[in-house]
């Protein structure tokens, strides 16, 4: 799937993750250090992380040094589908069409293989070899984004609006929690890895809200209009078709048009970075356009 | 209780965190922002913040300035204790005589709020109005304290030691990540917050390690020897009976013996404070000294 999503720039970002990612992760035999590779395993797109060095990159920095940055956000997203997978939660036994965390090492460790992979995340960006400041801005900007105030308490919106009729601003905060902050912040990651706190930095925060936004609104769409292995999404369970989605509130055809827009305004965020954004937009274009 | 352990000196520090805390909470009526309150809510020991506190003073900082890195430590400890309690780990309703938060909240709502508060103590280091350098270092100290190769690490290990004849290697293995690594980092961010890297924060290093030994050897005693209410134990339950302690391992009386000799070591790690360090080892003899 990455080979369509990607182009070679893009695909460059991808190859070094996969490379990076295994070295921050625990190495022993262990039941937790292997649950928690497993949540990390290769296949994924790992967009987060792909938007960190590409947003590095065009700030003017090296893609390399921004690796632990993009590794902490591709762990702290791993951590939430595991959670989230969890019975007392989505209670999903498949992920990506594998075992899902708990289904293959139990409950136990894999409520705890999240919690490390959580902790691993920050102990990730604070050991990066980088300006203090950036470390530290880093550091809460990814934490803003992850808690209470972003993808947890989106989480939890989720989890309460399970068989309630939902309005559309209700939709739109759960998932700008949900899905939106962590991309937002794995945008802003990358300027930060390159030492950029100016408007590019807000312009990288724009992008990346935009985006998830379009990227929801497709993955309701793709839910409902294919056959595909959910990506994400409890599969074979019951409860995506009880919950409010943009489908079941605006029809398809609507969502498909807010999700252009939204995509359109991802792309108007860029223009602050010139020509170079161009691999950025066609990855926007790429993922409005994906039929799985 | 506090007021037998405390001096005066120390009983500043707790309330300053008593006020402090709730401050870095979120303070919405949803269910999250309640259960993450309720979680760290006012009674306890408040022993590792209180740690951190003291150490900046010793290290001649404004303990006022150590405020997030005690209020860090603490929710970070909060988080531990909500995700310990849930049904897949120790499964335990009650947590300081009161249900436990999941008990309270549901179990859902207990395990977001355990990854919020968690998420929450590396946001409030990262905020704190401190050296950059500072609070990368203490963001740094925390998470490996508190991962997989500290706490969440020993949490494992205890799991999975359920039910079996471990040695007494394995015991303070469990122990060291379990309980001794934060209360070691809780020392450390005092040291952190003041601005000191050099040999006090080795021992402050020291100190907290010793004096969690010390303090799970006191708990082991405890927990065979008085009908309190348990504290950060579950209560009512059968699994106390059938894990491996220092107790079941050594006998009470060699468990004593090697609870004051940690409270020693704990001690002596404090020369080079001098004499300003009598108030640790006055809390070093009254958490050996303690009935319940």
């Amino acid at each position: 799937m990455k080979q369509n999503l990607y182009d070679q720039q893009l695909q460059e970002h991808w190859n070094r993750i996969e490379q990076a990612l295994p070295e921050y992760l625990p190495t022993g035999k262990d039941s937790l250090s292997a649950a928690m590779r497993y949540a990390c395993e290769a296949g994924g797109k790992r967009i987060r992380p792909v938007l960190t060095l590409e947003f590095c990159r065009l700030c003017g920095g090296d893609p390399a040094a921004a690796l632990p940055f993009a590794c902490a956000v591709e762990m702290l997203h791993s951590y939430s589908l595991v959670h989230d997978d969890l019975p007392c939660m989505d209670d999903s036994l498949l992920r990506r069409g594998k075992p899902s965390a708990h289904a293959a090492f139990g409950e136990a460790a894999a409520l705890l293989a999240g919690d490390a992979l959580l902790t691993a995340a920050f102990e990730t960006i604070a050991g990066a070899e980088m300006e203090p400041a950036f470390v530290a801005g880093a550091s809460l900007t990814l934490a803003r984004a992850a808690g209470a105030g972003g993808m947890v308490g989106g989480q939890m919106l989720d989890l309460e609006s399970e068989g309630k009729a939902i309005d559309l601003d209700t939709l739109e905060e759960l998932q700008r929690g949900k899905t939106g902050a962590l991309l937002t912040a794995a945008c802003q990651l990358g300027c930060l890895a390159a030492g950029v706190t100016d408007v590019r930095l807000e312009a990288a925060a724009r992008f990346g809200s935009e985006l998830g936004l379009s990227f929801q609104m497709v993955d309701d769409i793709l839910d409902i209009t294919s056959d595909r292995e959910t990506l994400g999404k409890p599969t074979g369970s019951d409860q995506a078709n009880e919950k409010a989605t943009y489908v079941t509130l605006l029809g398809v055809e609507e969502t498909r048009r807010r999700a252009a827009s939204h995509t359109e305004e991802a792309e108007a965020a860029l223009r602050t970075f010139g020509e170079e954004a161009k691999t950025l937009c066609r990855l926007a274009q790429a993922l409005l356009q994906r039929e799985r």
